[in-house]
């Protein structure tokens, strides 16, 4: 949302988290459809034309029924979008034929193959080396500052990345960025790392200057509203620290979230 | 369960296991509430009379309004413990006057203040140091085996208790048992480890003993059943390791826990 914000200002923007359910990425295939078609049906009844699934685990696990199944059959006009194939996009610019790309994500995401798949489907020259990195969501979400304990795991979880020399990694859940530091100082300089913030608004930019009849359906009052289906004292909290700005959330009632 | 199958073997139990939602300790508690009182409902439909809430924060933040709104409104004849109350009543028994009590728990249960309240009203002459172990419940998901890891945060958590000099620690959520070796050696020997999963069964049995018109109304043919809100085959390779037995699963859909 922080990235977003920047690339287009005027763009209206709803902000979802549901936080009465996180995290994702340990659930199995269906729960994680079941939850994200109950979050798109949220936004789309708040009027959003298109939804960026900015969340790895889903994108991976949902994006593709909900292009294929769910949104012919219920809003045609509507369009959801994920994270990982903009990252894919990003991680295989400039790369020399026979390099290797690293995946650091979710054990979801890496087990869904995801990655591979879109890697492959573009250059199946390029070796992919994927690494499942259960501990750095809790090491973000309570805030871990003994360097030691961080550089420990990103040790761990980049090990099999430097042995096969990749030449790129993607960062492929969005709690990762807050761990770039300690991740980046594993390769070499001339390692590049995906930022998904990054990469991924740039992307939409492009999307919706490809694609005007999506564009002009957007409101552009540079409105911005966040909800969460927890606590919102928690995610204000939590979220100010990300999002570089204070804001008013709302609660989202998953109670009424039926599909 | 494990546990509680040991004290009691021929009563039949059924075990629910809320993992497309897990962890409570993080939530709020109105969500720990709904959660609890959706899990709650399933198991009085499958006609279980007395029902266990085997999770610190549940029993922390749900139980009360359990006992004194839902259940009277609704089920009156049923029964709800939690695992606080057993474990303060342990943790108390022939402890000297003036003495401390360390409690290491979730942030949920940390916050709701719950176990101070409990010790408090039974001996007000003992003091209650409590730390939040975030960390705890990812490591023990992930199955850490980096000893130096786990003993880091051991020392960081129980730091306040050693400096207050504890004579009893309550391992306050089910997870920490896993990390009892970790925490104990923190301890001189004298210092006494609160294991829930023993004192509660313990508490369970005489508490059957004190309540026959409970104890008749359950079934005596030694059958265990088990329940996941997730997948089945992740709930089965974790759950084999904590049962000590291998279990058929089946899904509860939360689809239908509307209370």
């Amino acid at each position: 949302m922080r990235e977003a914000s920047r690339v287009l200002p005027r763009h209206d923007m709803v902000y979802l988290g549901d936080t009465a359910r996180t995290p994702y990425g340990t659930r199995s295939s269906q729960t994680v459809l079941k939850f994200t078609l109950q979050a798109l049906k949220f936004l789309f009844d708040r009027n959003c034309q298109l939804v960026i699934l900015a969340c790895n685990t889903a994108s991976a696990e949902a994006l593709r029924e909900i292009q294929q199944k769910f949104l012919p059959a219920n809003f045609p006009e509507r369009r959801v979008l994920g994270v990982i194939i903009p990252s894919v996009e990003a991680a295989v610019e400039n790369l020399d034929r026979g390099g290797s790309i690293g995946v650091l994500a979710t054990e979801a995401t890496v087990r869904s193959g995801a990655f591979d798949r879109e890697i492959k489907s573009r250059r199946p020259d390029i070796e992919v080396v994927s690494e499942a990195c259960p501990m750095f969501v809790p090491l973000v979400e309570t805030g871990e500052e003994d360097v030691r304990i961080l550089d420990a795991y990103a040790r761990r979880y980049t090990a099999s990345l430097v042995r096969a020399g990749v030449k790129s990694v993607v960062l492929g859940c969005t709690h990762y960025e807050a761990l770039r530091e300690n991740i980046a100082k594993r390769f070499s300089s001339n390692v590049r790392m995906i930022v998904q913030s990054e990469v991924v608004s740039e992307k939409l930019r492009d999307y919706l200057r490809r694609h005007p009849e999506i564009d002009e359906r957007i409101s552009r009052r540079g409105k911005r509203e966040f909800f969460t289906t927890d606590s919102t004292e928690r995610f204000a909290r939590l979220g100010e620290k990300f999002y570089n700005a204070s804001f008013e959330v709302r609660t989202a009632k998953i109670d009424d979230w039926q599909i």
